[in-house]
């Protein structure tokens, strides 16, 4: 038999930086999985998160090899974004970082929000690759993929959110 | 021969309230004809503007059925307004405005914009019918969408603003 799951805002905050998405994770619980809880979040972040709310969700993000800001609402959050960077700072060069800086300013000037990618085991060359031909959309064309890289990112950080809740439960358990 | 017209960005934020838009209106004069204005505006709404410069344009419009802001960044464009919505409050009965307020509030409860319509020559019970219906879409679906209809309000105006000024030429010419 399945646990049931209950989650705060705070925690679906950390998967999403959309107060509006994650206020509505909650009121879609109690989620039994993790699969139910992808479901329920897809259908939040595309159809009932406006646009101000996914303007917000992006504006969570640290720029692409930089380092989340002090300054994070969320402290989960945080440490998520540094990790799903690891792949790409491994492999970045100080040449790579200083395009890397160069590029993410220029798609700042162009599209007004930052550069949004599922950066999880990508590595600096294929994400500056990826940043350049994205760079010639036109900005709702991209504006939706970032939707869609934000999803990808909310369905990683779920899995870590259930993955995490069973490992405390298991625990618990082992104490008794 | 055509004469060239050479407008500010106060003519052009009259036709779209995204200064950015204004902006680059300005740049890519002169415009020789209305035709030309259009071809750049066109490019320029949608490859050019960000989403947040979409925001903002929205953002400059009344809510339909209810007069433009004292607050309103252009006189020109609140009037504008006035007479794009005059179908729609003339053919509008205190019960069809009381509907439209209550759709109104409900529209931007979902979607955290005003409901935008190219309102000229349109009637408040097909203005409401169009309401209901765009209310369905995703937020994303409902974003492009009133882009095309901020597009064809530039269109408008901008044919107003060069006939505006055709007819200030010719005045000029017959008080030689």
């Amino acid at each position: 038999m399945e646990s049931i799951r209950v989650f705060d805002e705070k925690d679906f905050f950390a998967c999403c930086g959309s107060s509006k998405f994650a206020q509505e994770m909650v009121l879609s619980g109690p989620l039994s999985n993790y699969q139910q809880a992808v479901d329920a979040a897809r259908d939040i972040w595309f159809n009932k998160v406006d646009v101000n709310g996914w303007l917000e969700a992006f504006a969570a993000h640290p720029k692409i090899g930089e380092s989340p800001s002090q300054k994070s609402k969320s402290s989960a959050f945080a440490n998520w974004s540094k990790g799903e960077q690891s792949t790409a700072l491994n492999t970045a060069t100080d040449s790579s970082l200083q395009e890397l800086v160069e590029w993410n300013a220029r798609y700042w000037q162009k599209f007004g929000v930052v550069f949004l990618i599922f950066a999880s085991g990508r590595s600096t060359p294929e994400i500056l690759g990826e940043m350049k031909r994205r760079y010639n959309n036109r900005p709702i064309v991209e504006f939706e993929i970032a939707a869609q890289e934000q999803m990808k990112i909310i369905e990683l950080r779920l899995s870590k959110l259930f993955s995490l809740e069973a490992d405390a439960t298991s625990k618990a358990k082992s104490d008794f």
